[in-house]
């Protein structure tokens, strides 16, 4: 459609919104994709028509006057939550040359996928972003989300389930003893202490000794490779340790279930804190890559405000690291991959 | 102190470690400030034996025989939550040529500052950070935080209280009337929204109109040059414009005294959405500079992860704006000043 072009009559009958002469139907959905078409007649949907107006394309009447694109706007608007957002990010993907179609209140579709709309302020979940990636990972589309924030912005971002895997499978076979601190377990055998920094990464050293972070620690006495004591010299088993987790680190215990499901993916897990997250992940040992994940532990059901989301996203982005989200749904863990795309 | 040289005789009787000989009372003490001088003796803290000993500057005896470096570890560690951060810390500092004495179990002191040790899961509030600037603000003195996350890496944040003042001082006189959608309000009145974008930048313009962010809405709403109405045609006065963000958007009602304060402060305020923080500020209209601030908004008594204050200051840092935390405290606003140093 060429901007010059004289505007295109379109009534409103019945708050429908309808196109009837040939040259419009061609110019509005034969070249645009806008509308739909039923017996020679092309009816348009309210955000369609409101885009439209916007963009001078039609111009709208009804039996006795002009409507105007505030009129149209605010009709369109009543009573729908979305409509603003909705309408937005179709106007933002027509100028980027897209043909969006409205799915439903929530969706648009591309050719190859979907963008679900959300405003800054929508809640939502972790379990409900999981099955938006289900429902269409079969039909191997992609899923995009379209956000538009509190001042109109829109950002995109790709949605996909994920599959971590790594190159370093548990290959640490020595027994070692460590002293527990309050925020972490020292080790002081010099040459078993080497070891498991070497093999996995374990811990930090330090000139005569070796720092466990207590999540490695809790790790490390669950495949039996570790027993600690209290500086008094007393032993703690670990079920004393967990105790004192849940007691002084409930947080740890939380995220613990991600941290060894990584470790059974053959990738070396440390703390994200850096980069405000809960993980970061490498694929082979830190002598040979960056880590490659930044990996964010969630509670499925609470809601997950969007700029936690945008937050997390920007940070990977910024170092080059791939962001997800992880979080335990039944007895199976989920990662949901996200990153920040330019349609 | 060279590292070549024979470590200095350290003796320990009845849990006082002590120095007797004059030579290596002047290389610890008068050389490295470490220690405490009585009756021409030398008495040094347990943490700073352990950093001795593991530097290997000093050997430490009993009656009967030689006390380890984990022998002492664990005995200096027992008991005290706080002593491996402070000591990793104080040996950090040590290692980058400072030579910090021990004020408390939280506090070291360099000559022209003081170092407050955390631990990443050490909880604390805005309040308490508010106070420990306050203590020490009158004597002019910088504050810094050495933070230990849990694989041992440290983390030192520059903290101060600060008064951010911009240029753009409330200059818009017209009234204007705006629709009152689910997360923003439009404006339609071609003439007069453009002069409220371009005075104080407020809303984002698009073809036909002008989106307000509802913060914006309320703010210009209080200084009596906005009305809004709803879709169908309805008014919304103040207190229902109240009544509708308390339902549907609490958290801006909660950081509004922040916003106006802003504003008060002659600075020009908009969303930090894509910054992860709650305002993002410019001491001049955007066409003139980039925003100084990102201003993250907090419940003072509220206990404050570390992780978020780490990726508040990251992200900061990595956009090149200064990170400020805001709260209210009684009637006046705070905002607590921190950057990431190397010392």
């Amino acid at each position: 459609m060429e901007h010059s072009m004289k505007p295109i009559i379109a009534k409103l009958v019945d708050d429908k919104i309808v196109i009837s002469k040939p040259k419009g139907i061609g110019r509005i959905h034969s070249k645009s994709r806008i509308g739909k078409l039923v017996d020679n007649k092309l009816y348009l949907q309210p955000l369609e028509a409101v885009f439209l107006l916007e963009e001078e394309k039609i111009k709208l009447i009804d039996d006795t006057r002009e409507i105007t694109f505030e009129e149209l706007f605010k009709k369109a608007a009543d009573g729908k939550n979305n409509f603003e957002t909705q309408y937005l990010i179709y106007r933002n993907l027509r100028n980027r040359g897209y043909q969006p179609t409205i799915i439903d209140q929530q969706t648009l579709s591309l050719n190859k996928n979907l963008v679900f709309t959300f405003a800054e302020t929508d809640a939502t979940t972790a379990f409900k972003l999981e099955k938006l990636c289900e429902d269409i990972n079969y039909k191997e589309l992609n899923n995009w989300i379209g956000l538009v924030d509190e001042e109109g912005d829109i950002t995109y971002y790709d949605i996909s389930l994920k599959e971590p895997i790594g190159e370093i499978s548990n290959r640490t076979t020595i027994e070692v003893e460590g002293v527990l601190l309050n925020n972490r377990v020292i080790l002081f055998d010099q040459d078993k202490l080497m070891q498991l920094h070497r093999n996995e990464f374990y811990g930090k050293p330090f000139k005569k000794g070796l720092q466990l972070s207590l999540i490695e620690a809790f790790y490390l006495m669950k495949q039996k490779l570790l027993t600690i004591i209290k500086p008094s010299g007393e032993e703690v088993d670990i079920s004393l340790f967990k105790e004192f987790l849940e007691k002084k680190h409930p947080e740890i215990l939380f995220r613990y279930p991600i941290y060894e499901n990584l470790k059974k993916r053959a990738l070396i897990v440390k703390t994200g804190f850096k980069f405000g997250t809960h993980f970061r992940a490498y694929t082979n040992l830190p002598n040979y890559t960056h880590a490659e994940y930044l990996i964010h532990v969630i509670e499925p059901t609470r809601e997950i405000d969007w700029s936690e989301i945008s937050r997390g996203i920007r940070m990977a982005h910024a170092v080059r690291k791939t962001f997800l989200f992880a979080f335990k749904n039944k007895n199976k863990i989920i990662y949901l991959k996200l990153s920040r795309i330019r349609p």
